[in-house]
């Protein structure tokens, strides 16, 4: 059953800082658009069009260790692993590679912690449900070899 | 009646790039938060909670002449003119003051054309429909002499 | 010569805003990657690191106008064509089609004038050059019926 | 001695996403504003422009749990306290409330790792150093007391 995903992506001169270097809050970016391509992958949309949006994934977590920097057309290839697929939320991790230049190098690991909930209508207050079946059936978690630092 | 305001700006370091300048985007940025600040000073919502959504002001053209650099923590003044206030859309002129330096320069000139449209429930399909007079009615166009060059 | 090139992107949860839709200030982004992706295709970079950053782009002027909207997981083709080829600046056009869906559409147009410079190191002053006869050679305007409206 | 700081801010319409809440990378925005209002405080910059970069504070950890969440025009309050203040790096911790309705709530707690680093100016490498004294001897943490959760 499905527990990764990789995405390689360019980072753009927008996603730089004065410091020269990707600003630290687009490590966020790349971990939801790999989070997004890893529910593609699997024939499912993050947030689905057709249904009402009856089903949404806030992060209850966010986390990102740095180690090294990133600069402007570095390619970036993010791998999600499913850390743990909870009744109700999932834990995942992320590890990132500047791919771009040899030695290949472990640049920042990251952790999303998306909690699976409902939305009324009317107040548009969340509410934490569990993950449907469809969804679940489809993802576990990671042999946590997997994990293993740099 | 209302044709103008005022809204005075830091610029954040993840507004810069590696140029060591704010990127060209965030200007579309304080004009979209001077938009939203100048509807708040007439009592109103750009995008009222309470309303349903059921009118919102997409852009149906944007633009930006860049003079002058800014850079971090640069002070900002934009300033919104209403240009015209046609039935179904709100044309809109912005003059960009560095502040924090003597003497004060103009840094840029922008445009946002803004239609008035309803939102359809269900598919999401966007009409657009005049002005309510209740928006209407406190809004005019300013004197066009407030728009001489620098 | 070269006078074109096409880049092809997903809408990012990301990218979009509390109306649903593509918030209007990423097509500028989507323009800024598409540059740097043709400057890529020609064995150049935008902002080259090993040249000491001694030549810039920066933008003098950016427009965009907008006729559909763009929603999550479009899959949108940002076509870039060179408008002209100036002594000290590039004028550069961009064609929007949402190509996720038949028929393909034409969703924005937009417009990017940049002023080639360099900066001086010690004050970061920037001074408008021309364009070095290295990348002046490479690029070409494209042929105007390629703009005919949608 | 100083070792904390309140920076008070609207959530913008561009913060927003399709879920209609402000978007979870956007409090590390939040964060780095209010560190850098901090140092403002002190008469300092957090990357002030006359010293030629001399020093920089980038990020080694970043986190952020997400409590409630913040829609568009929300007032929010990001209250700033050290946590930590080592001999080459600051730990801070943030603790954001939403403010504009009763009773106030706590929405969200981050924190962010700086180190405090030189850059090589020719390869761009960057090397921890003490923080300088002028610096460190302007912050101090926070009483332990101040982190009780809500």
């Amino acid at each position: 059953m499905p527990y990764e995903f990789k995405l390689t992506r360019h980072v753009d001169f927008v996603d730089t800082d004065m410091a020269g270097i990707m600003h630290y809050s687009n490590f966020f970016r790349f971990m939801e658009a790999t989070e997004a391509a890893f529910f593609r992958s699997l024939g499912l949309s993050i947030y689905p069009r057709n249904l009402d949006g009856s089903i949404g994934w806030p992060r209850v977590h966010a986390e990102c260790d740095y180690k090294r920097p990133l600069r402007f057309e570095d390619q970036v290839e993010t791998h999600l692993l499913v850390r743990q697929r909870k009744e109700k939320s999932i834990v995942y991790g992320f590890i990132f590679h500047k791919i771009n230049e040899t030695p290949i190098q472990q640049v920042a690991r990251g952790v999303l912690v998306t909690a699976c909930v409902t939305r009324d209508k009317a107040t548009g207050e969340m509410t934490a449900v569990p993950i449907p079946l469809s969804i679940a059936a489809l993802i576990e978690a990671a042999p946590e070899e997997l994990f293993l630092p740099e």
